[in-house]
């Protein structure tokens, strides 16, 4: 469609999301690229600016368009798909479609006494716990930051080398022998804060996500507590849902 | 602990947090109870104003507490755990939490063209949808608001009564023999708009989950697109992984 028009009995803003989506979708308008200012597509469809204004805050709401201040709008790179299946790895997955992933640990220490984790992972309030914080990045960008812990019981030896040079998942396997066979994750939506904010590369105040994965060994026991926030500019979670009965 | 002490190298605000978390886990602090004030808190654990802001700001953002400003700091409801497992029903579900689930209807209405909702259904762009966008309820609280389209030569004769009379795939399934089998689910974090904050009875700029389902006959032919702006402060959502290889 190049034409907006009343008479149709769609609305105008409708329209022209629906001129800027078809943009994107054919690539006329490609990832990063700018897009004609409010009062260009004021002029170019005969419409008003509150018009202009209603579709364009939508298609940033919805994530197609990212606006930045006194500069314009501009083509968002498309979201990450998070996959919720199997036991997940963050590195394989994002290797798996083709984007690189890269972590650096900003955080490796023993920690004495954390009542919240021990008590989840079903430790003594005395046990010390590896904690474990790690940038996580895909092509360059960061888009995760994640805070792991493990019973230091289960891993001993485990240096700040050895989770730069591997994946934690792999090392746990095939060093300490422990292999993830469930994990129960939980998602909720926060406002990233100042820290965070600062590692991500976003303001502060923009939403994340907020996720916990809980992971056990085949016995039962708990091995695992990551808590990660993940920017919601740049990724979603997906799940696929079969009945059951 | 109902002590906090600089000497056993656990930082004052960890050991703060704990002792929060200990009130509302063995219920000394119940659901919606105001706590101590900062400066209370500060006083009888003779800790400093800026440790004590640290830990109910982390209480907050986990979602334990609640503060409103110039009242205090409350205890949280507990998050209301969506799972994601089968073809989950957000009324059956609540029901069997013990949560009185609840729909209103308020908007029923057959949209003539809508691009992105019959792209991604799989339509002609002139197929007509139904559209249906249901505030829902647990407990009389507003969680969810939720806007629904079908192809509407799918429910020939479907009317506003139906919507509100009956849960949507009852009626799907045993009126029009259209039984959802698969549904692909997306979950990211935005910010609620003014409306949907009106709706939903919190702040605009509240963190939210925006989650779409595209649901599915056995046939593969798609029956339902729903967006669902789900409250963050009183919803999380739950996976349960398993390692399939």
């Amino acid at each position: 469609m190049e034409q907006i028009t009343a008479s149709n009995g769609i609305p105008l803003y409708v329209q022209l999301k629906d001129f800027v989506y078809e943009q994107i979708r054919t690539g006329s308008w490609k990832t990063g690229e700018r897009i004609p200012t409010e009062e260009e597509l004021k002029e170019r469809f005969s419409i008003s600016r509150a018009t202009v204004r209603q579709a364009l805050a939508e298609l940033e709401r919805e994530g197609l368009l990212v606006r930045q201040r006194g500069r314009g709008s501009f083509v968002a790179k498309p979201r990450i798909e998070m996959k919720l299946h199997d036991i997940y790895s963050f590195t394989l997955d994002l290797a798996a479609r083709g984007l690189h992933p890269e972590s650096r640990v900003m955080v490796f220490e023993v920690v004495m006494r954390n009542l919240q984790i021990t008590q989840t992972l079903g430790l003594r309030e005395t046990d010390p716990l590896v904690k474990l914080v790690r940038l996580r990045l895909a092509d360059g960008d960061p888009i995760m930051l994640e805070t792991t812990y493990i019973p230091e019981q289960l891993v001993p030896g485990l240096t700040r080398e050895d989770v730069m040079a591997h994946r934690l998942y792999a090392l746990l396997e095939e060093r300490y022998g422990l292999r993830l066979e469930r994990a129960v994750e939980t998602l909720e939506p926060i406002l990233i804060d100042d820290f965070a904010a600062r590692m991500l590369e976003v303001s502060p105040g923009s939403p994340a996500l907020f996720v916990e994965r809980t992971g056990s060994l085949a016995d039962g026991r708990k091995i695992e507590l990551s808590q990660a926030i993940v920017r919601g500019d740049r990724c979603r979670y997906l799940v696929e849902l079969q009945r059951q009965s």
